[in-house]
């Protein structure tokens, strides 16, 4: 990130940084393994994956159902403040890519605008 | 939003699109319609309509309560890029609009700033 | 906010703002008292604060693992159009601060890019 945005030239304005897949998140948190594990246990109990049947989306072959609701609470983007050339983050803010069934490559989109 | 956007003449920039109303969703995500009933019967199993005794927010005498937290989990708002006059979507990537109490006429604020 | 968009100048674009917090959040709702008090008893059941075992995080010695999962429910930020030189709120629409955790002194970001 703080690569793309010296390459842009850009000191002020904004980022959006998002999953390009809609089972996958981006967010910002706490960079705390610990943490990552509570979100998963979480996750899984907000939005079990198994049985596979209780959710209609899977009628259609696929078994990711509970993954495209994990990525609601999620969320699919953020948006950074860019301050003079810098990332504008707060104590301990990390981006992260969140993945949520584990299938196909899959990429996170950057674009920063301001001047 | 296609046209919207044509209509701007904006090649290289951001998209916001939000709903303009607190118990609705702007979010993106697959259009398929099981995964469609999926969320609503997720999200009516973490924030349930009834009994509406249950959200003091009910005791204003509207019966909405749960909408209002539906809403925080799907999102009021999406942010999508611009690139070379097009949304840098991934695959699959839809915005869908969601509405959680069902009443009053609604509307969406799309917003494109660039260049 | 409408004073920083006063000092601002900006007529047409966006607004960002952000907690600067992993344990706190911006978001959009109504100025309803009763709904405030709805979402933290909801998101205390999504997300329970006790037992602080029940999180690897809190292993590190905090106690607000709860903390950084109801800031996921709730967002991290908002983008808010400016039109004319306003927020373009629908009706309702006030951007609140959500503190989970209520411990140091935390701060927002405030970010306006347009012309």
């Amino acid at each position: 990130m703080e690569e793309c945005l010296r390459e842009s030239g850009i000191r002020e304005g904004l980022v959006l940084v998002n999953a390009m897949h809609i089972t996958a998140s981006v967010f910002i948190n706490d960079n705390e393994s610990g943490l990552h594990q509570d979100y998963e246990q979480w996750l899984e109990k907000l939005a079990p994956h198994q049985p596979i049947s209780q959710y209609k989306h899977n009628l259609t072959g696929e078994d990711n159902g509970d993954a495209h609701l994990k990525r609601q609470v999620m969320g699919r983007e953020v948006v950074v403040a860019v301050t003079d050339g810098s990332l504008d983050f707060g104590p301990w803010e990390r981006i992260f890519y969140g993945e949520f069934d584990g299938r196909r490559r899959k990429r996170i989109l950057v674009k920063i605008v301001g001047e």
